[in-house]
């Protein structure tokens, strides 16, 4: 059986789209840890496709999983040293997380954050919900403002469980900030904090499968937001945020798994972004880490898992790219009301 | 005047896309220094682009240059103001250099690679050569290392006045490393060191403008490349290199800079290389520094510099992005014998 007849098998069983290259991603994580988190984290793709190919190198013989670990077999590990695979080496820089980013300068910005999103709402398993930890807001933010994307600018936040909006104002540089989340939870804790704090924010509730506003249409230099990851889902987030640009040089911030979204998927998406009229100026795989959400154990992956142990809340296991893309031309977005459920497809994992 | 008719001028001048974004970019890097070279490294724009906004920036009265400097005048500050400008934060990792990535692991590595670099080649202007620092060099391998392309795999590098097949090779890992140049000083330095170091590299003299010999089409895993930068050579360069891969799985690295594309290059490049079956996984921008080549004051760009001095070997203002692409179905390009220079177009300037 070589690797190419399992990743059909898991192809098969997933319709996700899996290499052989995949698979042998899955063996490499497991040559670094025998921790299932960490493994989802290291093998770097959809999380269902993992699951069904642990299960598949399992029936193999070349992997088992006992006592809430997930092994090599002898077998497993022969099959490893035969194929010239290594583990994944440390080399991710200690001082700034691997995301090349000097904390220092951003002491007060970052305790001001820490102190307001102290008291957050939770993540909403109803709204796909969850949050990055505060430092990767803060990363994300710093992201932003090196790229001059910050500073006198109008931003606009689509969907803010992460609190973009919040550690943007707190830098004192954009001209306005704009949020748009459909969570009364979150709208009315934005709305308190910018009070509280005097913060150029404005709230409005929006459902995003309804176009943007007219009054928000080319009125922004930049947009952020955390996408869900269905195909569908992601470009209209993707979509909508374009649109509130107001031209060329305008710029978008968004998020992107491997372990919700295949590459096939992320091919998808950059050809719709190119075709739309954008660039990507900026994909830095694994910036964001997020905290693990409360709804773990009721999670579409849940039941798909070999190991299922809850996940500590600041146990980062799921991370995604931080994607910066730019207007190049104007954009030509069409997208209209969309009807339904915009969380789910077939590498929906979390929601 | 505002910027969106000085980027119109600067786009008539230069035949360069350009957008006022761009133009507020220069007025940025002037905010943080008044180094030519240091400017052209913060603007990250096309150089031609960039010297043509600063000339058309001091017709309005906002730039001026003097003793070897390049400096906003009191309006061009007050417009900088105006605008909500402020300069570029410090914020890169001074341990990494903004790269994520911890050298210490590496550094046997480093050690002998900077043993067996210490003669090579110096770059020459016939093959628009320019090569990376050696530290760029190992952390380059490095990302191809963390990503699984090089342990047990077979490797091509399409040009490598980087001599990235010594330093891959120097790592023991991959089964087998090819390099395909032009030139035959870099053809036989390659294979002297390889014989010295019994490294597995085979050596091949090969014009990209032909298609690739039949025995290699198909036959690697991974290949590297530091494309010239036209628009129709990077395509050349990424084209022969896709079809490079046995398929699926098979995964590209190349560098492209802000210096000789505009973004609407990249989105054009993005757009084929997308079309041609890849999606692009990662998208480091900075990540390659560039030794000052020796032909500085006869390339294209020189004439253009309001300010001429000559850079020091080691004083890096030229970067390129690290872009890591993967098939994600079979190749599918289409590219047969190119005539002619494939070095110039409107935006190339180190050429």
């Amino acid at each position: 059986m070589d690797l190419a007849h399992l990743a059909a098998r898991v192809e098969r069983e997933t319709r996700i789209a899996i290499s052989p290259r995949d698979i042998e991603r899955i063996l490499v994580a497991l040559l670094s840890t025998e921790d299932m988190w960490r493994i989802a984290e290291l093998a770097r793709i959809p999380l269902l496709a993992l699951c069904a190919g642990l299960r598949a190198l399992a029936a193999e013989g070349w992997v088992r999983w006992d006592v809430g670990l997930v092994r090599l077999t002898d077998a497993g590990t022969e099959l490893c040293a035969r194929r010239g695979l290594s583990p994944v080496p440390a080399l991710d820089c200690p001082r700034c997380g691997g995301r090349g980013i000097e904390p220092r300068p951003l002491a007060s910005l970052t305790e001001a954050f820490h102190r307001v999103a102290a008291d957050r709402p939770e993540a909403a398993q109803e709204f796909d919900q969850g949050y990055v930890t505060e430092d990767t807001t803060i990363a994300r933010v710093a992201q932003m403002w090196r790229h001059g994307d910050l500073a006198g600018k109008d931003l606009l936040v689509v969907g803010d469980d992460d609190l973009v909006s919040v550690a943007a104002a707190l830098t004192r540089l954009p001209r306005r900030v704009t949020v748009l989340d459909i969570d009364p939870r979150i709208t009315s804790f934005i709305a308190r904090i910018a009070r509280e704090e005097s913060l150029a924010i404005d709230v409005l509730s929006h459902d995003l499968r309804r176009p943007l506003p007219p009054s928000l249409a080319r009125a922004f230099d930049t947009f952020a937001c955390d996408p869900t990851e269905s195909l569908d889902g992601f470009l209209l987030f993707a979509g909508r945020g374009l649109t509130a640009l107001r031209g060329r040089g305008g710029a978008g911030y968004l998020g992107l798994t491997h372990a919700e979204a295949s590459l096939a998927k992320w091919r998808a998406i950059q050809g719709r972004i190119v075709a739309w009229g954008a660039a990507i100026t900026d994909l830095r795989d694994g910036f964001h880490a997020y905290v693990n959400w409360p709804y773990v154990e009721t999670m579409r992956g849940w039941e798909h898992l070999p190991v299922r142990r809850v996940p500590g809340r600041l146990e980062p296991w799921y991370r995604s790219a931080l994607v910066r893309v730019e207007l190049v031309t104007e954009a030509t977005v069409d997208l209209g009301t969309i009807d339904g459920n915009i969380f789910l497809d077939d590498e929906a994992a979390t929601t």
